[in-house]
């Protein structure tokens, strides 16, 4: 275990083994070829190919953007050379059969391998993320000639996949998509329409890019019911360039190593997409991506923050400046500016969010592994409801709290941060999108009001809320009793919301639902804080700073950010109960 | 009066005229030629010079950010014709006297002016604003003939300022200046170090640059005691070069319109000063520029967080997303985002944070003008002691709340707001600056809490008690009894605060400064916010759309930033009064 500008390893083995229990995951079936020598090795190797190959062009991605030159889009060499060696290596299909070359890894240990690329340039790997969703959509609901013929050659990591979903009317309201699909002859459609902020949407990394598409086929109905899913390549499976043009990129604020695309389908006339599944299926099947997609985000959100984290603490260790308060003598030595309480009490805000949101997204693919593996189909549901529930959540919460760490981390650096000598400014930029896309703060808050609390009656949410009280009601920590505490708050202001609703006052209700998803997430955060504290009594007696400094964060997240979560969830509890 | 991208003109005239009062100042005798004529058509030409020729080159000085190309520095020449116009109307001037040239305005309505300059285009309108600092400097402590001899060229827009503080190893840190100035014969001095993050330390936008430095005289004593102040001018007086050279231009996230620099003086032994004042005095000479240059900051940062405002806004009254929350026929009319219950929130924080914080930059440029032309020398001292109290919250407080409204102004504008087709992201990028330059945030909440708060006995923070009390006493809004019950928490807070430090608990209370400022902000606020509510009678009949939004802007400011300053500030009152 080698120390990482990326992530602190410690922390990343300890959620891993400690807090999500993976040694638990060699008893399955699925799993059970696997050892926690071969889990280490696939991390080790990540933690390498990420150091060695994609962070050194982190800067340069930034700098030298994706631009269009002679007809084509040319992205900065390194990051070919990176992907090339990442598909080399098998990642593209770490969580894929044995039989279809892959590592046949849980999904929570190949993000534990994942982590490492996003915090290295996320610019370059997010053309691997998007292909690793875009062909495990594949195999869940195309063809097995669909899969042999564009799914094995992304896996392989030679072709890469893009979701095309945004149009120019119609980004959080898919329902309005209007590219449209007309059936030919040969079983295949023909596209027609533009496709607006399509990432990796062109590019010269890979042989091939396979865009899944959202159209509707003519006659379908309106709305999200009438939207089908297509495969539609940039070259057809016969070597013809399909019909479809870059119309311009996009220039971001940051993230810029991915390119960000407007596409025109069919402008020829010509463009060949295939159906994937049924007609008029397509949302509900392209929702698989988009949770998938959407736990990615919050990873790099935090993955993002947590480098900043970690780069602000290594320069606050190292940057000497002013003396303790109080020192009055002008001849005093100065010290390093983590001994001031105004730099240790910012370095700890990030330490809590971050570690905080790396245990929720860990704990998020964990369940996503229950769901499929679990013997049990009643376990394995539970585990798919309390996903559910908490994808909005798992998206949102690190794009709001690590961002902010990312924040954090330009104040710490001060002067130096703002500019571009230093790579939090960047961080910070690339971070920025992550409260945007795959569905906005806004639109997760939708998600999570309208759909996970209120339709169940509110099942899952029950679940959570026992699971949290089985984690504190052992524990004599006061953290615990605070957590209990919190979670009766949680569910007060839930039922004050449904009520609202039910009482046909929706528009109360959801002017609290974005303060609403970040206070329930911070709960759910404290939780995960809280059995990290329970778990720590298994480490080994030479963990002891390590346990403390996790002990002082929790109390830390506990005093600040749950204490106002639990003001926050009272405030939105006393508001819908009120007549006004 | 015309609308504007810039700022609501009519909440600016209201804010000035009747919240502020400045019809009052025509009373008084440096203002008594005046009129509201005079003042309107100051702010009318500043509004249609900022539109013409600042705004126009926003997003290009931040693509082609000044380059060092032969030998030079390159600042793109609209922002040479946009500041020879600055000058030539003489706006650097704006409250100096008649007799200089000068319009005599009163600083309320000067900044009243500037407040376009800095939401049009904040990178070239720097160059102006560290020009003003710098000759207010000079006339302030230099002596009559470097007045003439340097005031004079800038207060004409000739020549330009700069102040030369941060070296690499004292940014907050000012005690550990090293730059050292030697007496020579003909009793200038010599002077011999180096400066970093000097703004519009180099450009060939003017004939000269001034640079105020502060260096230690050979012998001085150590720490803030040591150091004096020097006019160092790129070009002296009698034509020769000085030996003042650029050793590199610093590349920014934002704000990349204003150099920033780092200067060798002296590298040739050659570097001619001109000591301002006696030596030794120079840290509180450079105070005033400093307090002066913190009141522009806040302000700085209040109208990029305005502008993006009214961005925001325009933006979503314009795009149509999405149905009506509940609608479930999905041919229903889709609506404008504006609609939408969290657009709207959004909305209204940014205008309550953007209007309050303008509210309380011009609130402290009113104070300035207090300080200065009272004629009631008690009275005037007040004035200067609650300045001095305000101004690390007027630099912070908009810091802080006016880059969330950026932040969200992106978030609103969603994917195309990440994009650098639209300004929001631009306008976030520049304001992240503001919480660090001219004393980061933590070093404002170490000064109101160490020196504003703890050091006077409290004499000064009791006036200020005293006046929101008097604001709210005659009032039957809720409000004014929730602004009521806010201030006896701040005070409360306040007192525990002093208590923990006067047992020596410094550590615990430093722990908290930051959020003691912001929340300490958060109440100064709520009562400006409560003073425009006071103010709305006086308005025409015809304004009641203006006001009826003012009441609602308020009640979400109030619901929503004020109880959570009275919660953290119960939070921190709680925390220094446990035995912990």
């Amino acid at each position: 275990m080698t120390s990482s500008v990326l992530i602190d390893r410690q922390d990343l083995d300890f959620l891993l083994r400690h807090v999500l229990d993976t040694d638990a995951l060699f008893g399955r079936e699925r799993f059970a070829e696997h050892s926690r020598e071969t889990f280490d090795a696939a991390i080790a190797t990540a933690q390498r190919m990420a150091e060695d190959l994609f962070l050194g062009h982190y800067e340069k991605s930034d700098r030298e953007e994706p631009r269009f030159e002679n007809g084509a889009v040319r992205v900065i060499p390194e990051a070919r050379a990176a992907l090339d060696a990442f598909g080399g290596a098998g990642f593209m299909a770490s969580s894929h059969d044995f039989d279809e070359g892959g590592m046949q890894l849980p999904h929570v240990v190949s993000l534990a391998c994942m982590v490492h690329f996003y915090a290295a340039n996320v610019g370059t790997a997010s053309y691997a993320m998007l292909t690793i969703a875009a062909a495990n959509l594949i195999q869940a609901f195309g063809s097995a000639e669909q899969w042999q013929t564009f799914g094995r050659p992304m896996l392989e990591g030679r072709w890469f996949g893009t979701m095309a979903l945004t149009e120019p009317q119609a980004g959080s309201s898919l329902a309005d998509i209007a590219t449209m699909a007309t059936p030919a002859e040969d079983g295949s459609y023909r596209i027609r329409g533009n496709k607006v902020f399509t990432s990796g949407g062109d590019q010269d990394l890979s042989e091939n890019i396979v865009h899944m598409v959202l159209a509707r086929v003519s006659g379908a109905p309106s709305g999200v019911k009438g939207i089908s899913l297509f495969i539609v390549p940039k070259v057809l499976p016969d070597g013809r360039r399909n019909d479809v043009a870059l119309a311009g990129l996009i220039h971001k604020m940051g993230w810029r190593g991915t390119t960000s695309t407007m596409l025109n389908f069919g402008e020829g006339g010509d463009c060949v997409g295939f159906l994937v599944g049924e007609e008029n299926r397509g949302l509900a099947y392209m929702f698989q991506m988009m949770n998938e997609a959407r736990i990615n985000v919050g990873l790099v959100a935090t993955m993002l923050g947590y480098r900043g984290y970690l780069h602000a603490k290594a320069y606050a260790a190292d940057r000497v400046q002013g003396r303790p308060i109080g020192t009055k003598d002008a001849a005093a030595t100065p010290v390093a500016i983590d001994q001031h309480p105004d730099v240790r009490r910012m370095l700890l805000t990030q330490k809590a969010s971050v570690e905080g949101a790396l245990a929720l997204c860990l704990y998020a693919a964990r369940l996503l592994d229950d769901s499929e593996t679990l013997a049990d189909t009643a376990a394995r549901k539970e585990a798919t409801d309390m996903l559910g529930l908490l994808t909005p959540v798992v998206k949102s919460w690190p794009s709001i709290h690590c961002l902010k760490a990312n924040d954090i981390a330009i104040q710490i650096l001060g002067g130096y941060g703002y500019t571009r000598e230093y790579p939090v400014e960047q961080l910070y930029r690339d971070n920025r999108l992550n409260p945007i896309h795959e569905g906005t703060t806004g639109i997760q808050a939708q998600d999570l009001l309208g759909r996970k609390i209120v339709t169940d009656g509110g099942q899952v949410m029950a679940v959570l809320c026992k699971s949290i009280r089985e984690t504190a009601a052992p524990m004599t920590s006061p953290l615990a009793r605070q957590l209990e505490k919190a979670v009766q708050t949680l569910e007060s202001a839930t039922a004050a919301l449904r009520d609202c609703i039910g009482a046909g006052n929706t528009e109360k209700a959801y002017w609290h639902a974005t303060s609403f998803l970040e206070s329930f997430g911070s709960v759910v955060v404290g939780w995960l804080w809280l059995r990290q504290i329970s778990a720590l009594p298994g480490l080994d007696a030479d963990a002891a700073v390590f346990a403390s400094a996790k002990e002082a964060t929790a109390r830390h997240f506990f005093e600040t950010e749950l204490a106002r979560a639990e003001w926050e969830l009272g405030r939105i509890q006393q508001d819908c109960r009120s007549g006004r």
